[in-house]
């Protein structure tokens, strides 16, 4: 498919997957969250989802790290989980709170949406089945996407303070620093022979996927009363 | 919820699942199938799918086995992995090469529809995450499920022998046995107190859920075009 | 360090580690059993040892089989597990009750040896963070050392009829043929590159000396005091 | 054996296997280092193995995590995950390079001592096959001897520099409060009813044991020749 050894597997997948990614980087509850035109409602329903989301996106890098062939790659797995547990997850329980919302009743697969639901078991599935490069795929493009959304909307200066510091948490260049640690973590583990390049390409593109069908549901918060626990 | 002490944990699962479980054993497919009705086309794309779906099915009981706590529990779970290698894939393979397909095409992920992708994952993260009850809680509903059916169509002679042949496989009462080992490890190996049990009703629910949402993709062979390697 | 591509991955591997091979498959312990010369209450304790190692190499098997990559990988595993839960823990349970022992005092780690539990540890561990191939490098050197001893052996006629017996079991040209499956398996999924096969190096061989501290251990009787709940 | 409902799990784990406990804490290595006597020889192997050690032990905390039932075990773990590779790690390289020794030359498995290739797989396939509880429960008899050792050679104050920092190290009162964390989350989780208590205990004993045979191993430079990849 490609025949540039010159270009890193990461921006492979990237690219081989283009179709989905713009899907997910442009979609339009982004544009409304850059706008500060999203409704309170869509925007407290996105919270509730990505941090029950976050929670498993913790354990799923976990899960890659205990499979980390040496010191360099746990450290950046290191540093990729703390910044989920001490500046992430904090950050969304204080938005959801300034929403009115209550992080006390997100709990975990009880409070997911199938959609989030799904996502997560991916995420923690392939981490578990496959080595350290395919769980770095899984958690790839998640945090990539935010990277490229808080480059996008880095100019942006909506209204709402709200949207404001949504803004500035994902365009802060710091935030950039770590998609790179990530990316050159998985171009250094990731064999790239044709055959591994195929594999990992179904599950980036799945997680691209997925991150689109999250954004679908958080924009349609009708959807949120079809909990796991529905019946 | 229940203040019979002497009703198993399987069988609280059931009953407390109900809506759930009535809607899976009783779905038009299974009637079809039965009456020896439904399309071949229908009956082939459900195969395709089922066979990637019981390869997931073992390695998630691998899963599980591997957290069997003693030597009871390593005999039922390797009975029940070696009826799905030996027996159930075997026979799943003739089906579909009696429908006209090819049981090479079937290639993992690569060929799962969304639903089988969903639904195997919640198998593997549930076995790998959770402990040996867990994970039997998590394949449990597919085995009965296929047991109760196989209890109710038994009496069915479809014209079409394929349709009979499917109803003499599940219409066998040495299924049903391998159905009660299952139930009756659960019932040993799962802590009766409530917080344990509504977490496995959870999972059990969801596999649930997950069976009818298989049947309804099958039943519907348009969706077999969204294959996990869409874009 | 080999240059000849004609040679297989299992091969290498054995060649390789020839040392350890050796003394593992010439152990002393072997030769007394061959000749039925083995004091009984040594016998009875490898016996008691072997049981509970046999539990925990089912359990390596089957998270080895949650990763296998397809429907053959998944056939070698689940006939390898099979052949352990339905014929050699069976035959185990039957030797320990003719020389006097009692396997339902057999209980798993309670009841392990240090050098049984750390053999089991590593096959275990190796099989969760490894992928498939490392899984199955850890497991084959007791299958195939089994197997040699089987050949070795085969002649034997000790009067003894229990050792006879064991000399029957292993000598049985069915075994080696279990073994090629696993070793044809291992050489199709291991990528051949030296990086590769150095990580599995190390992996095989800490195998066989594990299996040299078990004869090793099983000879001196005097070892057994010390289990796992020793204080 | 506890008839008081008041002890805590952990408090209760460390005083059933004081025997070990007391030989951990009160082993002569700790005194000579507290003394600062110890041959730099011995203290440079500690480090080469203990980077090696400290690296998978990061590895079975995150399975452990991987695990995490709730937001309050996950902060727990992640706090632990990232002590030992924000800190604990790059003091021990310090140390090694101060005593002459090259954190690049410890190489994971391939660098490591029986005893402690034995210890971490103890780890790994504990925190793998078990739940929460039960990774928590290996892994906290190293955190806490080493808070109990850091109280027991606070107030000595070696001449030897590095001794002097080692003693530093541990005596802070920081550490202590990690120790509390992860002794409080275990007593949260751990049911307390007497069969799981007693499955955690061998649990906990075993790791207390290692510990033992790690010092000894330290202490005795001359078993450092045997790495696991000797032949």
């Amino acid at each position: 498919m490609f025949k540039d050894g010159d270009v890193s597997v990461s921006a492979r997948l990237r690219d081989v997957g283009a179709g989905a990614w713009q899907a997910a980087t442009g979609h339009p509850m982004v544009k409304e969250m850059a706008a500060g035109t999203l409704p309170h409602a869509s925007f407290r329903h996105y919270f509730e989802q990505n941090i029950a989301y976050l929670e498993d996106y913790t354990r799923a890098i976990a899960v890659a790290l205990s499979k980390a062939p040496d010191t360099g790659a746990l450290e950046v797995l290191g540093g990729l989980l703390d910044q989920i547990i001490s500046v992430e997850l904090p950050a969304n329980r204080r938005f959801l709170e300034r929403l009115g919302g209550d992080p006390a009743r997100v709990r975990g697969v009880l409070t997911m949406s199938p959609t989030t639901y799904s996502y997560t078991r991916h995420l923690l599935a392939t981490a578990e089945l496959g080595d350290c490069a395919a769980g770095i795929t899984a958690l790839l493009p998640c945090q990539w996407i935010y990277g490229e959304i808080g480059t996008q909307v880095a100019g942006a200066e909506p209204d709402d303070p709200i949207y404001a510091d949504w803004v500035a948490l994902f365009g802060d260049p710091e935030y950039a620093k770590l998609v790179g640690n990530t990316t050159s973590l998985l171009d250094r583990l990731a064999a790239p022979d044709q055959e591994n390049l195929s594999r990992l390409q179904v599950i980036f593109d799945t997680s691209t996927r997925y991150e689109i069908d999250f954004w679908d549901m958080a924009y349609e918060p009708s959807t949120a009363q079809s909990k796991m626990t529905r019946q």
